[in-house]
């Protein structure tokens, strides 16, 4: 089976930008090709597009826009998780042959129609998601005596360490009293225990080993892939204080690269509402159950950005399926040395989580430098 | 790598019925499990779904509905090609090891949003696929001399095929007079050469070699992919009596299976509309460019049901999605020696051409016993 490595990636500002979700796909392609002298559009043998918009036939449109005549081209759409399914499709094409080289383009819009679960009955009409996180926030509080005040430490460093981001949807920092006192969304949440929903796309270029050679000498390699879909509803999940298809990601991705947690360096976990930081750490294994924010905490208060360097999603700004992607890409940056400001030394294995509907379904990848 | 065979499948007739998507795609699926009790909902690590709905998450919520819990889950969209990428995808996912068994479930509604092409601003305001038809048409009988009289034996053939099909969505035959008198949608056009965009849902498993052994007696290899994407507006074509996606898929499929087109013993194309059954069976490499439709024409009047024994799109209804899923089923059938009234003698390679947008993109499957 032939190994996969990352070689390429071009990433957009994320905005509240009013732009066609052509466009959008089209600007992180364009920078992508424009990073590497060495690539040409002839080699893509697969356009994948990632997105929750409702036009079709995307992936033609965008490789015909970009000059490339693929082999393979379609859209996938897996709500949030749509970037990192579509990563792990790329991976699929090239480790069978069927591909040599392989783009991967995550694009949305601010108003995208996936952030509303339309089709979740179980949960009679709460169906933003910040009635998801709301439940999970009450039982997460609940079972481990976590205060409002605990939890603000996730906003809090995640926008700090989003502040060197160039492509953060904002740079601005807050205190804890300022998550406290931000305006209240629901019981339990608070418009900065958020992520924001927003325009941006990111693209990342996967490629056989032996092409490899020929395009880069920083190759960041797919160490190991964990996936897990427990249900559609987020009532069928059997706790609130736990992912099940988190872990089982987790167990999975870990198993098949023979690395174990306490091996990473850097991670890019998908907190999408404050809550979601702890309860992911947990679940991945890096910390006990009910350890979580003392981890996040501790993170801050030694200046350590382990945890989602550029910011997570509650820093960088949620393009639904463009964030799988981002995340990728910055993990590759740091396995690569390539993270400025952002750089964890010496980081050799890195960690991408993702996931989708209140952790319905989940995605872990393993890099390796 | 992972030999991958497909083992088992679900139909449903093709109908008009106004029916939720999810309740489409549990159908067929239903149908697939109560083909087989060797079958473990636990064993699949894939369910991708093939769709141009709008709905979010489809894949996830079948899977739920189902009693499934995958590793792996989305839509998969690229119009009318959307069925055939997914079984190429979920072939990569058993070939490359991330999965044993994938369940590929196409499905569509009659009111399918993918019936209009709002996206090719190269045809001004003819967006609907009836034009390019025309034009194809048009060109096709200018270059070759053909008349409408020619044309409608390809409706014809595909209705009496049908005829045949229990889940083609109507089984009438029709005369040539009868294609000739049918009503007028453009100078070039007429009702009856057209495909019909039906609602329906066709469901598919594909597995490993290893897992082959304890399901089925009778498997289908798969032996070669092509697939191509030219471009998305129909204007970038260099031709209008040639399908150059259709063309290079075809070349890689034969090329990567060994096969040539004269051990073909039976077929399924995309026959959108009269005129690509001539010029697909020309592109793939059956008969000579200009002589399509002498060879349909041939096998109407020999009674032989080589090319599209279901129906193809024309007889059997076109429900997008589904349609390349219900083709790789019907050279399922044909090459188990389970294909009733339509079957072939002695079959044991078969072809799927499918492809969207004009034959913008491609895709070419050889399969064999």
């Amino acid at each position: 089976m032939n190994k996969v490595a990352i070689t390429n990636f071009g990433n957009t500002k994320f905005s509240h930008d009013d732009i066609s979700i052509e466009s959008c796909l089209l600007s992180s392609t364009k920078a992508l090709f424009e990073q590497n002298s060495n690539l040409s559009k002839n080699d893509i043998d697969a356009v994948l597009v990632a997105t929750n918009e409702n036009k079709k036939y995307l992936s033609p449109i965008l490789s015909e826009l970009s000059g490339i005549k693929p082999k393979i081209s379609h859209t996938v759409e897996n709500l949030c998780s749509s970037g990192t399914n579509a990563i792990v499709s790329a991976y699929s094409y090239i480790a069978s042959g069927l591909a040599n080289v392989a783009l991967v383009v995550g694009a949305e819009r601010f108003d995208s129609p996936g952030q509303i679960l339309e089709w979740d009955n179980s949960r009679g009409e709460y169906k933003h998601p910040i009635f998801w996180a709301s439940i999970f926030t009450k039982s997460y509080k609940r079972r481990f005596g976590i205060t409002d005040e605990d939890l603000a430490i996730v906003s809090v460093k995640n926008h700090k360490n989003a502040k060197d981001n160039p492509n953060a949807y904002s740079n601005k920092t807050y205190t804890i009293e300022d998550v406290l006192n931000s305006r209240k969304l629901t019981d339990e949440i608070k418009i900065l225990d958020c992520s924001r929903p927003c325009t941006g796309s990111s693209a990342i270029l996967l490629a056989s080993e032996d092409y490899v050679k020929k395009i880069t000498d920083t190759p960041v390699w797919i160490a190991g892939i964990g996936q897990k879909t427990e249900s559609a509803s987020f009532t069928k999940s059997n706790s609130f204080t736990d992912m099940a298809s988190t872990k089982e990601a987790a167990r999975s991705a870990f198993e098949n690269s023979k690395l174990q947690p306490k091996n990473v360096n850097v991670a890019e976990i998908h907190d999408a509402f404050s809550v979601c930081e702890p309860m992911i750490l947990e679940d991945l294994g890096f910390v006990n159950k009910g350890g979580g924010l003392e981890y996040s905490k501790n993170l801050y208060n030694t200046d350590n950005r382990k945890i989602n360097p550029r910011g997570g999603l509650i820093g960088a700004g949620h393009p639904l399926s463009a964030t799988g992607v981002a995340q990728t890409i910055e993990i590759t940056q740091q396995l690569q040395g390539k993270a400025g400001k952002r750089q964890i030394l010496d980081a050799n294995i890195g960690l991408v989580h993702n996931m989708a509907a209140a952790a319905t379904s989940s995605t872990v990848l393993l890099l390796r430098s």
